[in-house]
């Protein structure tokens, strides 16, 4: 078991990395002048301030076990989590979940419009390549071309954005328990995992190391959703920012829902025993990357 | 004065690169089962069957100057023209331009619905930069990693999205000349430019050459524009497969409402002029993109 105070640790190494990326986008991303700063502005409302930043972390703490600079595993975990920002925005609108709310805050469409959320979330989806494929990113073009290829693996259509379009149809699917695991694989465990195997990228790892990190992270993504999701059922509006209990009104396929509260919980725990299992060739050293792991199923937000 | 007969050529090496273009997507892209599958189809549906494929044939014709093998800069014209395909799509929904009707079809999200037409576009975006990173585009990284941030130049808040974010409010902007020019440019420009300059970096061209083939795409991009400007008003809806007189209508931007159809045509030829001027360095070898260049303001559909 995990108490209270072992959580502190991570809570503030997330704190730290979150404060980092948050000024290394807003670095990267000044507002403009001129007609086209309204898609700027919103891409910046849309990215900066909130956020756990889970996907930055785990670049950053994944690189920190190959000794990588941080300029290099923020810069990157700045474009992962303006990709991850660029999802939320097109996910939220009419269309796709339509949700008004976002970390509390009115979505993209709703503090501007439909037209500026869609324009926004293509921009920032090409800003993070556009960030890796950056001298600043890695000396070496082949790192960084390793992780455009790796960013446009876990986005398109067999990652993020395929795990959308079933996700959407999933009411009319009756997805089992291995179609479920399937979608939430492809439309949040991609993008996590390949955040975690960023890290080995940058930090030129052997394979195996690499296939570890991202492992770990697979498993982790799984048991992140299984959390979220149960939060939705149990969690309270104010302190999630967001609407509450709208995924079982909308039919969507959640392991929950499949599986019940009880085996899910479970599930979420076995899930997490795995991905620390993952760890084991890094042996102290990942230590942080264990602890987040414990907090992702502890967490109340 | 361009006879018909000189454009012969031209339209039979258009419909060339255009029947090739065609194969390369559908290879690149087959049909796939499964819940995601949805996605794929309607990511064929909005970039297979059509269209004249000016940027393939800019790529193909820019990167034949330099003897590339037809393989890679097929492959790199298929990924600039998904590319293209998802702007389309994207600024076909009923929050953009809302037109139901494209190359004579029922638009992406007519014929599927709005939320897979945002994902088939997300999709082909973020699949435009996996095929440019891709081994078999070229065997030096240096020079994908050029072709992938060449490109999220093109596509980012600089360029085609920047200059979408621009037309969509261009009503309430009351744009001079200078204004529509910087306009479209952004939108239109961007990418057809980088099409002829991604030609001569697969060529590994000297720096002179890449900004010869830069600028000649950047005056045909705006004659382009002129020239689709005039089709708008001239033009027949049946021949031009979409509906026409829309972007007086709407109060859009463009370069004939501000210098009237006569200036408008002028300023086209004059551009036309300027673009072939660009290729002299070229010599006898460029005939193809100076013949292209006179097509643009000549074509009827």
């Amino acid at each position: 078991m995990t108490s209270v105070t072992d959580l502190y640790p991570v809570q503030s190494a997330l704190a730290e990395v979150a404060r980092e990326v948050e000024k290394k986008i807003d670095r990267l991303l000044p507002p403009v002048q001129g007609p086209e700063g309204r898609v700027i502005e919103a891409m910046r409302y849309g990215t900066l301030g909130g956020g756990k930043r889970i996907r930055p972390f785990l670049v950053v703490a994944s690189a920190d076990l190959f000794g990588v600079a941080r300029t290099c595993s923020l810069r990157v975990a700045a474009a992962i989590e303006m990709v991850h920002s660029y999802s939320l925005i097109h996910d939220d609108l009419p269309c796709m979940d339509d949700d008004d709310l976002r970390r509390g805050q009115p979505t993209v469409h709703r503090k501007y419009d439909e037209a500026t959320a869609v324009l926004a979330g293509d921009a920032l989806l090409t800003f993070g390549f556009e960030v890796l494929s950056g001298e600043e990113t890695h000396a070496d073009p082949r790192v960084r071309l390793d992780l455009v290829s790796g960013l446009a693996m876990a986005v398109g259509s067999n990652g993020m954005v395929g795990g959308q379009m079933i996700d959407l149809q999933a009411s009319g699917l009756n997805l089992d328990v291995q179609g479920i695991t399937r979608l939430q694989h492809m439309k949040t465990g991609a993008l996590l995992s390949y955040s975690a195997e960023a890290g080995a990228i940058l930090g030129r790892a052997a394979q195996d190391k690499r296939l570890a990190l991202k492992g770990y992270a697979q498993n982790l993504g799984l048991a992140f959703q299984i959390a979220d999701d149960l939060l939705d059922i149990e969690g309270d509006e104010a302190s999630m920012g967001k609407a509450i209990g709208k995924d079982a009104e909308a039919g969507k396929a959640t392991l929950v829902g499949a599986l019940g509260v009880e085996r899910a919980r479970l599930q979420a725990e076995m899930l997490i025993a795995q991905a620390i299992e993952h760890l084991e060739t890094f042996g102290e050293q990942a230590t942080l990357l264990r602890n987040i792991a414990r907090f992702v199923i502890n967490r109340s937000t």
